[in-house]
């Protein structure tokens, strides 16, 4: 039987310590659209994705990430994946079907860094109401019906107190990640390391910093937009929102533009994402980035985040 | 030993009846880079091709387009696919290593339509020259030399007397391509058809026109562009360049934007091309449009080309 | 005492046989603020536009535009232009104040064409209510709240089966418009002209059909916004809607890139517009197009209306 | 006799301590194109500038700003504008016709900061070259032939140890311009002042430091581009040319986006503009920001400038 695959990030969960704030940013600035509530779980996605959900906040009393969703290749990659995770001493949760809307059999792992991970194959691929329905076939929602409006559900980027080449290893190893670009310390620490499984630069990024609060924080998810421009437009949406925000800017690493925003209900940063390159080449070897160059690597040019972990809070996964 | 595998679009080879102008209307006017200049034939590659080349061009009595070349996952794919093709009676022909700068070993067979194949994995990634090179890492040339400058070759979209069918078969049983989306007439007949092996709507599209001069005519060759304004500048500059071209408009199948311009040299057209979305989904449903939904299929917004063949002369490949 | 001047376009007064349905496009789809409605009449502006309204709605038997109206430079130039005029013949008609919401002293009069001009200078500068005003103290209400969002409205453009000479005679001899650019007949008709008193290379053209239903239609008004890729956008929202459109498509004269859209309550031709040059030289000696050269002026490329008249219905003012 | 005008910002007339970098820089870089070369002197414009030049570049021992030229709006306002600040004492040198290629009589004086204005009427409209020509009438140049390719001219920004107060009033009172936004410190002091003879928010502004190296420092010059995006374009092209930016952002002030670049041949800024509103409103109340907005007033969002003069060279005017 051959090795099981990922095929692609699924879905978040995030809890939240005031969730109608929440609702309002991702609902109302972000524009997405809410396509389920169950047992006090919201359901979002956005207007390209074609799963039920991208998406899942309900209230709690810390703010995190529950949960990082990975779909596999085939119905049969969730049992081979807990099979293969178990017999490497991995221990793995059972999720019972229909806990989460719209999801089949899954299993959740937690990383080396104790992040949490879900694996999943079936899901509903609900259907928009007529009125938010596109014209076109191939389109889940009409674009552009509030706010930011992104496409789809692009990438995770996890920040641990824990130098980024175990996890590197462990997402190779486990789960067929490729490493596409990373930045390499003199002592060989890989501070930060973009990997994936499709064509993207990166489904998940690992961003190591030693001051990190824990091993397991997110230094945010991200949504994908079409065109640079409407990034642009969603600097002026977040901005007349009273929504803190750093960007626009351009990665060296990745190519792609870049805005960082802070979801007021439960302080998880949100990058809203556009252009950079796709890879084809089967051959790819990662680009590696001495410390010298991380400055571009990180900015190729615009507003950046201070790189001081201590002054970006971030939420636990 | 497992299937052979098709890993990405590779490159096209052009004959132009006029090099001269072909190269001018690729160098100058879209601002693609020469990498190289071999036995009168031009490598050509766009700033963000990793690559040799993507384009090659040379002189001849005919316009034609000589190849569409496909690289492999693996080196050892080469040879799979060649026992493959040749076990299924399709007859294959040897390219020499080295006849075409930078590739390794080859091979090339025909469609059931004549269009021309050719299969290979290894090539050169030239380095770009010091004074054309960018400051990035991972990025072959500084963007916005010249002209149009689109990122990346694309797909390519090819045109027969054939109905699309049978051609599809073909490329999902030897080539192992997913149909995306397709246009289907009452009698079942596949007037256009979307394929790719890659998260792109499509790496070829087949379209059906039973007044096409041929089997074996080319409908366009795409190169991308990341953002929707560009292509708008791209406007501008083919118009006051003197090039002829259609557009600009968005596609309701596959969501991208497009212009198509006709090389002054050569006469194929080439679609600069934008937007649209990708399929990570591993269930993905190919999208069936009736012939009545066609209009908002092909054409979502905008110019658009006349219908006619005959009002749209096309090249042979 | 110096000659009365207008400073520029103010508002349209438009008439719908469909109010709902006219209220939902300006309102949902364009996404223009309200900020008043008194006896049956909805007064609109776009969020940058700084007076109390550039768009009035009211119900009525036939759709037409009631009136348009011009701002003077300075208030005395409201009695000065009712004197000089009055002085040349022409009949004019006093607007009662607060008639018309928010404005001052005013008065209307025809053109030869028999298009209905309002002249006045005093307009309320209301502020935005608190949960739709911006956080810039130059902008009026936050903008992208809804819909495509224009900034400002731009200019109008009457269609009379009149030669547009003498209408183009009458606005520079008394309004002081100057003629900025204009496609002229062998036999010297003007078959389009566009005039200003701003920069802008027309606050209103006039365009001559000799099949136009009548001397006093509109061919469109206009609404502006910041960037070319907003008009595609805008497209989007448009085609999602199910709201005929032309374009996009860009114009040789003015350099402007459009989209023409028809308000489906009223039927009256909304142009979203954008680009375009300014004529900041005060010896510009206007740009004159010949018919063989009308082509390339009316469209430097993209989607373009159909020329026929007939096909392209109009509505009066 | 009626009061002499100015009807627009006419050019600069910048001296480099190497002529060839900014040479590079302004045509290769920036480019924009060159309408003449007399006596060492290079003449610029920007594709859609209708005058000779708007940039005039020669060698000199120290960079600076020789001359701001402004247009007047009729010939004989030259002649006015030389009696008018005569008589109030201002001293005046008259310019040979013809020293400045391509313009008829003109003179200079000084502000109270002592930056260098020039008058002038009259100015060649050279047509470009066949090669270089627009297939538009209203066009100068064909658009987007190299680099970042902005349309034209804007304005300029002068920086004091003198509060701009005294300037303010002395634009007001001998030339005419209208005050339309300003930062006011407590005491009342003007640290920031942005008028206009024409409806842009400014042609001239100025910038008020105590630790400004002198009275008559140029903090930028600044030329327009059409879109938002083709401003993310020139960062890109910026970086990979290795010039020293900063932004993008958008300022609150104007409402326009800004990217700020060095010319390493001179050192003079120059900005890089787009987007922002315009005053139609003949009664227009300037937009007053005490120092608690001036924040949001400099930078709505984006990457900014380094608030402090002394880590921001500038050269004098």
């Amino acid at each position: 039987m051959s090795k099981a695959e990922i095929s692609k990030l699924g879905h978040f969960g995030l809890v939240s310590t005031d969730l109608e704030k929440s609702l309002w940013f991702f609902k109302e600035v972000v524009g997405l659209e809410e396509t389920d509530v169950m047992n006090g779980v919201h359901y979002l996605r956005a207007w390209g994705d074609f799963e039920h959900h991208t998406l899942s906040i309900r209230a709690g009393e810390e703010a995190y990430l529950d949960h990082i969703a990975w779909r596999t290749k085939r119905r049969e990659d969730v049992d081979l994946f807990a099979e293969q995770l178990e017999n490497s001493g991995i221990a793995i949760e059972w999720v019972e079907e229909g806990t989460e809307k719209g999801q089949g059999k899954a299993f959740r792992f937690k990383l080396p860094s104790n992040h949490t991970f879900e694996i999943y194959y079936d899901m509903e691929k609900t259907l928009a109401s007529p009125e938010t329905r596109s014209v076109l076939k191939n389109q889940t929602h009409k674009s552009w019906n509030k706010g930011v409006s992104p496409r789809r559900i692009d990438h995770v980027n996890l920040l641990s107190s824990l130098p980024a080449n175990e996890l590197v290893d462990f997402m190779q190893e486990h789960l067929g990640f490729n490493l596409r670009e990373y930045v390499e310390a003199p002592d060989g620490t890989y501070v930060g390391a973009w990997m994936s499984v499709t064509p993207l630069v990166h489904d998940i990024a690992f961003s190591f910093d030693p001051n990190s609060p824990s091993t397991h924080e997110v230094h945010h998810i991200a949504y994908w937009l079409d065109n640079a421009q409407d990034l642009l437009r969603a600097a002026d949406i977040l901005k007349e929102n009273g929504i803190f925000f750093k960007g626009p800017g351009k990665h060296g690493i990745s190519q792609a533009m870049y805005i960082y925003a802070i979801d007021p209900g439960s302080g998880v940063r949100l990058e809203i994402f556009t252009n950079g390159y796709l890879i084809f080449e089967p051959d790819w070897e990662p680009i590696r980035w001495s410390v010298d160059e991380m400055d571009i690597g990180f900015t190729y040019w615009g507003d950046q985040m201070d790189a001081n972990t201590e002054n970006n809070p971030t939420i636990k996964a």
